[in-house]
């Protein structure tokens, strides 16, 4: 049986037998994918999403430039998809990269719905892990509205500092909108 | 008994009997706001959740300088909270008031999680909503990062023409982080 780290959240209440565990295995697909492999193509219909049991994925596009842009983050235990695509099963312009070497459980919109129907105890947890999700979103747009490219870095770094050490350099800025140069002079201004 | 709108929404798949709606409308109150009437006031404890039946509520907050800053809108059929602090009854930096007359059903953390534990056909449609509005909001994120906030304002003239003619121009130069009068100045641009 795969190991279903996501049973183990506070946000699941329901208590899940044995054998309920091990049908709801069945729904997903184990994966071990290298560093900067592509989960999800711009461009091509989203139709999986992806729950991190080990390592870290982003969600980017492609900007005007050429340039890939980090919109998201998930690290162990988040969920990550174009959430407005994937239900519909239709064409999304955001990529999905592993950021390390990670271990994932991928489930097809066509298994998620037949889950939800036939486990009906774990709407409950989606529905809490999307209401932190949205709220998350909102929270963090209020950031974007009020600071500063570098107050937002400096904001990450105190609130998130293992995030922040762990994720690659290049990604934190493009995740920032700072040029990596930009950001190494940051960090070295905070660090003195 | 009161009009519970979203149970005519198409993510409600459930067919609820008569009985259920009347007991379903039991959990919420029904209130009628004139326009700038404050909801939710931020620095307090948020315990309320809004659906709009009628009207447009926004959620904002004040940043540094003293000004308010629009982070959400809620036109009919949409709900809004500040959805990190709602579940945990706590402080919240927003503030959500009317943008014109409106009639909203509210409901408390409590009354939610008794109706929900109660209602548990309703969950797929709360969970259904919060995927669409995690999707949402970090399309918005997308938009911000490689969008300047002329042509942010230009995507939504032509993707949204109802809602930026709707809502009053000071409030979308706030959404958009403009001031009114340069907001005026690209209206004219863009129409001319």
């Amino acid at each position: 049986m795969q190991t279903l780290n996501f049973l183990n959240s506070p946000l699941i209440t329901h208590n899940f037998s044995n054998e309920e565990k091990e049908h709801i295995s069945t729904y997903f697909t184990f994966e071990k994918h290298p560093k900067k492999a592509t989960l999800l193509h711009g461009g091509k219909i989203c139709k999986n999403l992806y729950f991190v049991n080990k390592g870290c994925l982003h969600l980017y596009f492609i900007d005007q430039n050429g340039t890939q842009r980090t919109t998201q983050f998930a690290l162990e235990n988040w969920w990550l998809t174009d959430f407005l695509n994937f239900p519909l099963q239709t064409t999304t312009e955001f990529y999905i990269d592993t950021v390390e070497r990670s271990e994932v459980l991928r489930i097809t919109t066509d298994q998620y719905n037949q889950l939800l129907s036939d486990h009906p105890h774990l709407e409950p947890y989606f529905r809490k892990t999307f209401e932190i999700g949205y709220g998350a979103a909102l929270q963090r747009i209020k950031y974007m509205q009020s600071y500063t490219k570098e107050e937002m870095y400096l904001y990450f770094a105190e609130a998130f500092p293992h995030f922040v050490n762990r994720v690659p350099q290049y990604l934190l800025a493009s995740f920032l909108g700072l040029t990596p140069e930009y950001l190494s002079e940051l960090k070295k201004k905070n660090i003195s």
